[in-house]
């Protein structure tokens, strides 16, 4: 298992972390300032930075990409919609290819509607198959791009409206299904806050295996959790075994960077995004 | 599948439902007024109504118990801790059995500390084999007093601070392995709030069988939902398919009471609990 008490060579900033504080060009600028090598940005904030200059932004500064949130939300009451996801996917597998991302993250979706506050449609065992075609024809298009797809299981308190793959198994099983010949190209983004609690979670990172694991998200489940979606906890202030779950990861073969991803509109957000970032590294080094 | 369109031969009302607007003596009587024919009282509301008077109370309207609520809290960082909550889980036997309760249902506690706020432990592990440990001590108190146990599963997002027990396959493995026999005195109680999400959720129940299944809990998933204890819905007004389910557990075997349980700060409890009844009443006919 790596060391990292000090420096901060596999410490990645999802952008949401501080999205409250500053534009991606900021937060170009501060992980320029913060020795931080990585980042994974929002596609949102791409765009209102513009691809092109965002891109450029990023290597001049010497970034790498951990990741890019995000392609998904495949599901839909009509073939209208499956096909404007299918469309938006290619531009999000587009967008990574031209920022130099490790992967694409791939949020699912669920039942189509709930995230707008009706569900039109009661089917999870629908909306999984929805999934896992749309998955398979992104794929293809993926493949063509030497881009990655980072299938990340949500906490089944999201299977209703965000993403109904709700356990890192059952990432797997799509991946196995679409890609039994573990050729890399598709695998699963590991992000703690999901998959803490699933009694599985040790014998599923193993079974994922380092041509899988695309990408390990760090945060903390704070007790208790104040807001479904935007109260994520900084690392070492929660509950989770952060530690053993790295030694799993990285048992199981993953090198890559520990990419902090937290939405807090109850704390972080409204802090000093510089302070955040000092907080980031501590907490890598201490909590990680 | 029973035909639940008429009538309410198998409802059963869990007091929380209605627990801010009643106390344990009005619940009875209005379920009497109602013509529901069962309840599935919590432990605080017995006491306060005093055992002997509750069980007098029930008996004399003539309902049954689909259950009571509840036992478990079986984690703790020290033997006192453990030895504690032995002993208060055999008065939930007990209180149980002169009820006359179906089941004592079992909450199993998360990591010790962290309902209060404050997590002394962060091994989960530990904890589940805590719970497993205490679930076996207590099992042969309960066997000695014809009380079955039934394990529920938890939500995930409970899985810190009240149930480290979080899917239905993990709970008949508990089941397996201290009950090999199957011999009805250790089961589950799946209530569809806390399982719905479950990708193995068909299959988890058609191996618990008639014997495992003992309480079967309905009530619905709100998007958004807005909190994360107290926000669940009325039958109906959310995303589960009820029929679904419970046609998964009718082909396994179950004959029980469907019960409803809503914790409901932001809305039922706030509504006159004759309308809360007449409410459950219309939505078991139309959504269970």
């Amino acid at each position: 298992m790596r060391d990292l008490s000090r420096g901060q060579q596999w410490l990645s900033i999802n952008t949401a972390t501080v999205r409250a504080q500053w534009s991606l060009e900021e937060i170009v600028h501060a992980l320029e300032r913060h020795h931080i090598p990585a980042l994974s940005p929002w596609r949102d904030q791409v765009a209102q930075c513009g691809l092109k200059k965002a891109s450029s932004l990023i290597k001049n500064a010497g970034l790498k990409l951990s990741g890019y949130c995000r392609g998904g939300m495949f599901t839909s009451v009509d073939q209208a919609g499956l096909t404007a996801a299918d469309d938006d996917n290619q531009r999000a597998v587009d967008e990574a290819a031209e920022l130099g991302s490790a992967c694409l993250v791939l949020v699912v979706g669920g039942l189509p509607g709930a995230l707008a506050g009706r569900a039109l449609s009661h089917d999870m065992e629908l909306a999984r198959q929805q999934v896992e075609d749309g998955i398979g024809r992104l794929l293809e298009y993926a493949k063509s791009c030497n881009m990655p797809l980072a299938i990340e299981p949500l906490h089944p308190m999201y299977a209703a409206d965000r993403a109904c793959v709700n356990t890192l198994d059952q990432a797997l099983d799509i991946c196995d299904a679409l890609d039994p010949g573990n050729s890399g190209a598709l695998g699963v983004a590991v992000d703690v806050y999901h998959v803490w609690w699933d009694p599985a979670l040790e014998s599923a990172i193993a079974r994922a295996g380092a041509a899988r694991l695309l990408a390990f998200h760090v945060c903390d489940w704070l007790t208790p959790t104040r807001d479904l979606l935007n109260d994520r906890g900084m690392m070492g202030d929660g509950v989770i075994d952060l530690a053993k779950i790295r030694s799993w990861v990285e048992a199981a073969g993953f090198k890559g960077f520990a990419e902090v991803e937290i939405f807090s509109s109850l704390n972080w957000w409204q802090q000093p995004g510089d302070l955040v970032l000092r907080t980031c590294i501590e907490r890598y080094n201490s909590a990680v």
